[in-house]
Order: C-alpha cells, then structure tokens, then sequence
C-alpha cells in the first residue's frame, strides 16, 4: 500500500513529519511518498537511514501556510496539498495525509478529489476519546454553517462507518443539543431533528453535552464548531484535571508541611503520588490527540486523512495508520454504500 | 432582603426547594417568600420547624412543568414564576428565584420585570468552573441564535459585570471559536469580531475549547447553544474522569492480583487510593453546579438567579445565596453603566 504524505504540513513541517513518516515505513508496512519542497525534504530525510525503506519524494513547488487564507487553494496548483491530492485522484496512492491548514485539505479534497456522488459536504468524523463506550463524532471542524439536510448525510455517513469500523449493527445516532427535549436546540438543531427521526437511522434524540461522555449513541452528529468546541475543549479539560489532581496531591497542606518539615509524613504521601502515576499517564494516552493521529474526511472519493497541526511524529505516524486501516477498511465503498443504502 | 423564591420550580420540587429555602433563611441572613400551590407548599413546611424564621407563603395556582414549551407563560398567568416576578416588578421582593423551566423563566422575566433600556436579550452568566483562573461564561443557554449584536451586549454585561464582582479593571473577553485566527468562526463568530473589536472593550480574540479551560480571558462570549453544550459537557467529563481514575486505581491488574491473593500489595494500593480521596473530593467540589446554584440573569430590570433544574436543597440554598450577593453588589446598575458607558 502506498501513502502519499503532505511533507510540508503542520506547524512542525517539515521535520516532523519526516520524523513521523521514517517511524511509519519501518513499523506499518507501508510505502510512504513525501510531496514538498524536494531539496528541504531531503535535508530532512539525510538524519535517517533510509537505505532500503519504502520512502520517496515527489517535489511540490508551494506551501499553504497553516494560517492562509482558504483561497489559496485555487491560486497555489503546484502546493504539497493539491500535488497529493492529484496523485491520490490518478491512482498513485491509496490515501493522502496533511497535518496542513484543514480548510486547504478539504477544498481541495473537494476540487481534486471530488465528493462522492450525491454527497453535498464531506465531513470529519473523530473517535470522541471521553466517553465510557466508542463514540463517533461528527463534524469536527469541516463545516462551520452546515444546513439540516448536511447535518443528516454526515449521520449516514458516520453510522455506516461505525457499522464497519465496529460491526455494530443498526447504531444508535443522537445529535448534540442544549437540552433533551425534542423542541430544545438552536434553529439547524430543531430542524434537523425530525429529517433525522424520518431518515430510516436509529435516531434515539438529543444529546446533552453530559450524554456524549455516558455514550448514549455510537455517532454523535453536530455542526463543525460545536464538535471541534467540544473536542478542544475536553482536550484542555483533560489536561486541567491532571494539573489540579498534581496540585491536590503535592501541594496539598499537609503535603507542604511535610515537605517543610521533611518528616515521616511524606512517606504516607509519596507512594499515594507514585501510585497515581501510571493512572494519570494511562488517562492522558486516552486524551491525547497523537494517540488517533488523524480524522478521516468522510464523503470524498478517496481516503483522506487530516491530522492535527500540532502533530508531533508519532500523531503523522498514527495518522499514517489510520488511512492504511481506512484503506483496508474500504472507506470509500462503505461510505458509498451508506449514503446509497439510505436515500 | 427578601428573595422570593419560585417553590413550584426544579425536578424535585417542592420538596428540595422548601429544604434549600430553610437552611438559607438560617444560615444566610434573608427573608423568603415561598411562591406556589399554597397547600403543597405548607404540607412540606410542616416537616421543618420554621417558627421566627422569616418565611412566609403566597399562593400561585397554576405551574409551568420543566418540559414545558416556553408558549406556557403568556397562558399561565398565575403560574408560580409570574405571581414572583410581578412581586419582584412591584418590589415585594429584591430579587427572584426559580430552578423551574428556563425558557419560562426567561420569557417572564422579560414580559413581566421588563428589560434594561437599551439591552435586546438578556443573557445568562455563570462561572466556568474548570478554568485555573476565574472565567465568566455568557451565554449559558437563554439565546440559542443570537445576533452579532446581541453577543457584543452580552460581551458589555458580561466584562462590567466582572470589574465589579471581581474588581478586575478592563476584562479581557474572548469569543469562544474554532480557531484561534480571527477568520475562523461560524458565520455568527466571524460577524461579531470586528464588532467587538470596535466595542472599546478589551478584546483579545478567539478563544478555543482548550483556551476556556487555561484562562486566557475574564470574560469568554458565546451563543447560549455552544455555552450550554460547553457547560454540560464539562459536568460529565468531571465524573468521567472521576470514574477513569477510580477504576485505574482499584482495577488496575495489579491491584486485582493483591485483591484476589490478600496480599501485601494491597498495602501499597490503598494508600494511594485513601490518600486521593480528599482530592477527588475538592475537585468534584469545584465541579458541581450545587456548589454554584445558579447564575444571574443579565440584562433584566431586577435581580432574577436561574438554578439548575435538577437542583438539591444546597444547590437551592447557594441560588439565594446569589441572589443576596447580587442584590448588594448593585447588579442592576452595574449592567445599566455597562451598557450605557459602551454605547
């Protein structure tokens, strides 16, 4: 399998994302080709050994920049982004990966890519890492000011992933809401509810934010900005509890004065600190982004994966890893067949 | 200072809001007027002595149910929430209490306590509570779409609001976004930008989920949709976290080991486990709306607290308490000032 890399992704590109693409090629059994700026590319790649490895690079002359505007999409042909995206079109590569500017990966997934017949928006479903069950949540981030009529296709979409992904049968699918109730929502929520209860789904409601941690659905359908606020922000709740937990165990009164005094106290404490540790490290591996890697972009008719900006080389090798499962997943019949099997 | 409070309101009333009403008319130096179905309200009366206590009964005979459809107010004339809010008009009381339905309590309180002159919608704002340095959220559910101009108002009660409870010169306020660059945001988040950038408030910019959680504004505006989603969300990913931890520290395989065997391994696991307790507690502490009570309504021509519709008789206790603090801090004309000093 070959995955064509966006070398020039990322707010870390492009060192990390070589970094990250070296660790893949060895561990995941893929082919990797890099697209970017050849010379510094291979400035990059010279601090490993490649000899032998499945890595090459194809040389993009332009970069959008993590802050550019979307526009640029259509002024920069010759960009890392849009070179991959050509490549993944013509057959050269089974998927495209980008830790780039995410509005750029999906225009022009959109323009050279093209979307699956009969989808309007792809979307980006992510595994909500804070839920006692696996939860699919969808959009994070693709569609700030998607319509009712968007909002039911990503629950297509979602749920025949999830019935592939996880082999649940008929998942259950909820939409974010501010309140149980049927008529509780802002106006795209209450308009979306009853396409949702006509749409053949199994549509079990409103979801509360409280409810997306208990898992009450297996996709969790909302417009981009709510989901990429939710995904953020329990990303800075996760790390808020570790900091107030350490502040609690350490810097507890007790604690100070044991410390102070250097006395037998600090023995009761330490071990209770140590124990804690493993747990606080197994949470974050949880809560932590590098951890998935990356979020496919459901409805184009390719597999492409975005990853996080800030990803560090393990997050571009995870998401490695996730567009070579997506392929062997066969992402695009499956959502294909979703859409299909539904309207 | 008289609080009336709305008996008939909450998922547990009367019952809670008689026992919150009780230990607040002990413990927090206010009279009570307990508004609602007369004899109900007596029967739980009758289990708490309340001789020299100063609470005293009006009767409302109708209630407007928690689920509602806000239409119920203009219906229900003496629906317990208007009987109090035309008390807190006729100034019968300083302020109004209700853990009942909030759209209602809303719509009431706009048709009978009026708005301040020149404010379009009130808003609510409570107290973000897993930020490591205080940040007020607003708005927490009363305005599903607003308008770009309602967020700047919401952005003006919000930041004079805080200068006063806080004494904090200048706030900075942030708008919940997408994306830290200030063209990222909804088609509503983009709108207001350079609204508030031109408001002569201390706008810093966009804030996204993980930046709520760090602190970096006093102030952080939003659409009562996201704010609600934000808060509840936060609710659950506290005990989430709780129960991770939990389960990470007596359920680990070790710790099953030495559980099965008796072994002295269990030794060093409980201490870990005893000494985290207090911690756990702290922060769930820091966590729980009854800790809080309720948040103000802004905008409002009189101090009106919403509390939790699942609130308990603490929850209750700590809503009047709000009440009480927000009546001595002048709330009323802090908000007029905000508004009329901005525009």
């Amino acid at each position: 399998m070959r995955i064509v890399l966006d070398a020039m992704g990322g707010d870390h590109a492009p060192g990390v994302v070589i970094d990250g693409a070296a660790q893949a090629v060895r561990e995941l059994e893929v082919e990797i080709v890099l697209v970017g700026r050849e010379a510094e590319v291979r400035r990059e790649l010279a601090h490993h050994d490649t000899t032998g490895l499945g890595l090459s690079v194809v040389h993009a002359d332009e970069v959008i920049e993590m802050d550019e505007h979307v526009d640029a999409v259509k002024r920069k042909k010759d960009a890392s982004i849009r070179v991959g995206m050509r490549m993944l079109r013509e057959g050269q590569g089974d998927a495209f990966v980008s830790a780039g500017n995410s509005g750029a990966v999906m225009a022009s997934a959109i323009f050279d890519v093209r979307r699956i017949r009969g989808i309007k928006r792809p979307a980006l479903a992510v595994l909500y890492p804070a839920a006692l069950t696996p939860v699919l949540l969808i959009d994070n981030g693709a569609n700030t000011d998607p319509t009712p009529e968007n909002l039911v296709q990503f629950a297509q979409m979602g749920a025949g992933y999830v019935e592939r992904l996880w082999g649940i049968d008929n998942p259950r699918v909820a939409i974010v809401s501010n309140g149980e109730e049927p008529d509780k929502g802002n106006r795209l929520v209450r308009e979306t509810f009853p396409l949702l209860q006509d749409s053949g789904l199994n549509f079990v409601g409103n979801a509360e934010g409280k409810d997306v941690t208990k898992g009450i659905a297996d996709v969790v359908v909302t417009d981009g900005f709510t989901g990429n606020v939710m995904i953020k922000l329990s990303e800075g709740l996760a790390s808020f509890f570790a900091r107030l937990l350490k502040r609690e165990l350490l810097g507890g009164t007790l604690n100070k004065v044991a410390l102070a005094l250097m006395v037998p106290g600090l023995i009761l404490t330490l071990p209770g600190f140590v124990l804690m540790i493993p747990a606080l490290r197994r949470i974050a591996k949880r809560m932590d982004y590098a951890e998935y890697g990356g979020a496919p972009l459901l409805g184009v008719d390719g597999v492409v994966v975005i990853a996080h900006g800030r990803s560090n080389a393990k997050a571009i090798k995870n998401a490695v890893r996730m567009a070579r499962d997506s392929v062997n997943l066969g992402l695009v019949d499956v959502i294909k067949q979703s859409v299909r099997g539904r309207t």
